[in-house]
């Protein structure tokens, strides 16, 4: 038996400014890596804030996608959790990284609900420029 | 300087079953949590199911909150990502623990955003009963 869900956490700095301030592409970045990831969006939010930021989440069948954007550090963080066998939250990066264009990234992968329980929850760490 | 943010990943196994497929219940241990850590729900969503399971997430000011109950399985899986140096996701899962009542749980938490970028994303892991 596999554990309930694999959650990837990618950070991505140097990304391309004039995005990080868009709700509406961002919404539509978030959405597609889901689709690349093989997921399914039910529904999702966002919200502007001042200082400059944009979140948006997403519930998924499979279980959410979040973006967030620090528009004057260019920071953007992004968290992808998916259940089941079908899809692959590592299929979201390769998107999200041609949309924001990041100059450095790093990503961890945490498994969730794993059958062994005490097992360590941190699978993979990703460290790549 | 310190990482913008801090996300922690909560799991708890072997939950009071008789709430996991109360979608209204669910939303409010989970702003109830936000709360606890210092944080403030800006909207949330929600969406039931079928084979039952509720997805709660929502969009806080210091970056969002979500639960994820697997009904038959007795399991739950929370994640609490807060940026700034007010809110505090630790103190959100006494709370979360006395409400859904596990029998096992375990915790990690992951820096977001380090200065440092390359440098371990993984902070502290725990691992208790």
């Amino acid at each position: 038996m596999e554990a309930y869900g694999r959650h990837v956490l990618l950070e991505m700095w140097d990304c391309n400014r004039e995005i990080l301030e868009d709700a509406e592409k961002i919404t539509q970045i978030m959405c597609d890596a889901a689709g690349d990831a093989g997921a399914t969006v039910v529904k999702s939010i966002h919200h502007e804030f001042n200082p400059p930021g944009i979140t948006a989440v997403a519930i998924l069948s499979e279980s959410h996608i979040s973006v967030h954007t620090w528009p004057i550090e260019g920071y953007v963080a992004v968290d992808i959790f998916t259940c089941g066998t079908v899809a692959d939250p590592q299929l979201a990066i390769k998107g999200l990284l041609e949309a924001f264009g990041p100059k450095d990234h790093t990503s961890v992968e945490i498994k969730r609900g794993s059958p062994y329980k005490k097992e360590t929850m941190l699978s993979k760490v990703y460290s790549e420029t």
